[in-house]
């Protein structure tokens, strides 16, 4: 009988974020996988570090920075053939996925190569969407509120489109646009209902109003854009 | 010296899914308040019961069900109101949300009211949005994508406009509107693409394509809809 693939959310980065179905599948899994860099430490295995047990079977699935933007094909299907062989082998296996396993992340395209194939239970996490928002104090969404997560890669036109489409926007993988995002907010008049997030629930957290964000952004820094009045006291 | 007010996401329904950290406030809070209806019992109370300490002081912020849509703003008054009392004697106050505590939740009136004087921290939680995903199987985004949550209430074509300008749209609060919606989505050509899920990691969750979806939808349900081309195997 083969194993069963779990997509485990591990959540934005403090390990008490963690939820309890997640700390139990980590605990009892037979084989663990997860991305990791080319040198380096995997920042999931780095959440879920203290329930992984000793001596477990452990799957790095190494993303060559290169292709961190453009994921090569041929390193999922070397991990997918990697994984199938485990569950193959009747070993269940827990893919370790930063914040939430469908939210942006690589599990996908796992699922994509390997759900014909095996049972496949997606776990949710914690994104850093909320959390930004929880760290920030910035509420996203009230009753008929639309909310939109756009990455900094769009274009200026682009961007501006989606912030006036939607009450409250993310602008996610901020990092070295943050100049050029921050310069069309400010022209849009929204500079004073912005936030800037990076390494959110992390001791090393930042949370400052756009206008005082730091220079050197991380790539996995946020911008929170609430348009029109708080609707908060009613 | 006054206590300390905590708004803790306590996920979509499955106990399972809250985080280790919003157990460890719950089981050391020394009041719990929680939304909760007219009659019948409050749902995030029911997510959090098993880790809420017996004889711990208890605060249900009752919404009365014409109020569910434009919430009285005597109603979180009166709530804000008894809470601050057990902040100022001295009590750390948990307030269950269902959810995130800022994703479409009533914690944000609460948090209007009482930042001014107290200090407030917001422990993000699962949200129905990434939950929905996980039990549909259907990936909500990977890398440049825009995803957009939108309620049901917007008009057909504010609808359509989003569901145009996003790669992937969550519409949320179905309920009633589902018909309409399905036929908007069919009209469009997307219901191939189209998924529906209610009470997502509860017993009683259902996950249909939007085609086959029952006609009696409960409000708090969604429909998942992804355009274009999957682009999940590279």
């Amino acid at each position: 009988m083969s194993g069963r693939l779990y997509g485990v959310g591990v959540g934005p980065g403090d390990p008490e974020l963690l939820t309890l179905k997640a700390v139990r599948m980590i605990e009892s899994a037979d084989v663990i996988a997860y991305p990791a860099p080319d040198d380096g430490e995997s920042f999931a295995r780095a959440i879920a570090a203290r329930y992984i047990r000793q001596g477990v079977d452990e799957v790095p699935i190494v993303i060559p920075m290169r292709a961190a933007r453009h994921p090569a094909q041929a390193v999922y299907d070397a991990a997918a053939d990697a994984i199938a062989a485990h569950l193959s082998g009747g070993r269940d296996v827990v893919v370790l996925c930063e914040g939430d396993p469908f939210f942006y992340g690589s599990f996908m395209y796992l699922f994509a190569r390997l759900q014909a194939d095996f049972t496949i239970e997606v776990v949710p996490g914690v994104t850093s969407l909320t959390t930004c928002a929880a760290v920030a104090g910035a509420p996203l969404a009230a009753r008929n509120d639309v909310v939109t997560i756009a990455p900094g890669t769009l274009s200026d036109d682009a961007l501006r489109r989606q912030i006036l489409a939607s009450d409250t926007t993310a602008v996610i993988k901020v990092g070295r646009r943050l100049t050029r995002i921050r310069t069309l907010i400010g022209d849009m008049g929204l500079m004073d209902r912005a936030s800037y997030v990076s390494h959110a629930s992390l001791p090393h957290q930042v949370v400052t109003p756009l206008v005082e964000a730091p220079e050197d952004a991380p790539y996995f820094s946020m911008i929170l854009v609430r348009r029109g009045a708080d609707p908060w006291l009613n």
